[in-house]
């Protein structure tokens, strides 16, 4: 395997877990919570940022050259979801998960 | 529904009729026909852009507001999409499909 | 395209118009109007209704021949769905989708 | 976490780990080597099954009480492609990705 698809093979690791993180946080914590946790605005940033995620991950694994727009995409989506997350009451790894994702994703797209 | 939402709706169904004809194509038309029709990039391509069309229609059924960095996403790879089909026997209306996607995303995006 | 290709793309239709019906009412009527429609057992029932209604959409699109174990699916948490948003205000359309995707689906897995 | 509740991480993995291994082996492997591997059947199942691996996961990450309608699905398909995959040439991974995943989802679905 050469170093950019090691490169690609952790950016897939980062993709699925921000994706898996984000699902099982808004459909547990989220909708259990309440309140600010099922803010339009907030819950729909995380369903949007999971699916982006799978997708990035999925654009990889098929091995299209031109990954880098949805991961370029992705990044973006993933720095709005984490900055909607900071600071709420259980949030705290989600956040984390979409910052690492953001990162990178952004040194996919470069 | 404002004039902003019919536009939306008309992108997702083109996003949705893309992604259909995409994959109805590489997995039909394709499969069957072999040779250049499986040649590996070609083949990538109309894969990862049907599951790219159909995250810009989630994107925008969900209805984050930054669907925007999804659709240009999907423009750019749809417009490479219909450049790999254009020319090849049987792909005609999946070029247009392709086509008709990349437009009306990049107004979603604009 | 045989007779029975006529009824896979009507199901097809009828999995991908619940998908979207189940997306957009979840994340648009369900969020907006809180209460009952964001309790989390029909919140993640929409969630894995409109997610399998994708699937099972793929699964024709892509033309494995052992569809039948995924319309079997669909078609019981469509039902399931549907169920559970009849009777909620609002919710009319979507429970109405998800029993004609249920019918649809069931008739493929026969 | 109650004990369920690692049994159900245990097979989201196995669904995920099948998934991206069936994508990665269709689009690269089998594209590559082309023949056998590219056989309409054959190549539709790993399709299929990397499809709805990611939707089982997606199923449990919800937490919909009825996921193992689609587990069940998924352990039949996941069963299909193994065999359809063993002995061919490059296969053994993804074969035994496959098995694994349809053995999680059966006890899932029980």
């Amino acid at each position: 395997m050469e170093p950019d698809s090691v490169e690609m093979e952790r950016c897939i690791d980062s993709c699925l877990a921000c994706y898996r993180r984000c699902v099982q946080t808004a459909m547990g914590h989220c909708l259990e919570a309440g309140g600010e946790h099922v803010e339009p605005r907030h819950f729909r940033l995380l369903v949007a940022c999971s699916e982006l995620c799978r997708t990035a991950a999925h654009a990889m694994l098929v091995g299209v050259e031109n990954q880098k727009f949805v991961c370029g995409a992705c990044s973006m989506l993933c720095d709005d979801c984490a900055t909607s997350c900071e600071g709420m009451e259980g949030m705290r790894e989600c956040a984390r998960a979409c910052r690492q994702c953001a990162d990178s994703c952004a040194r996919m797209a470069a």
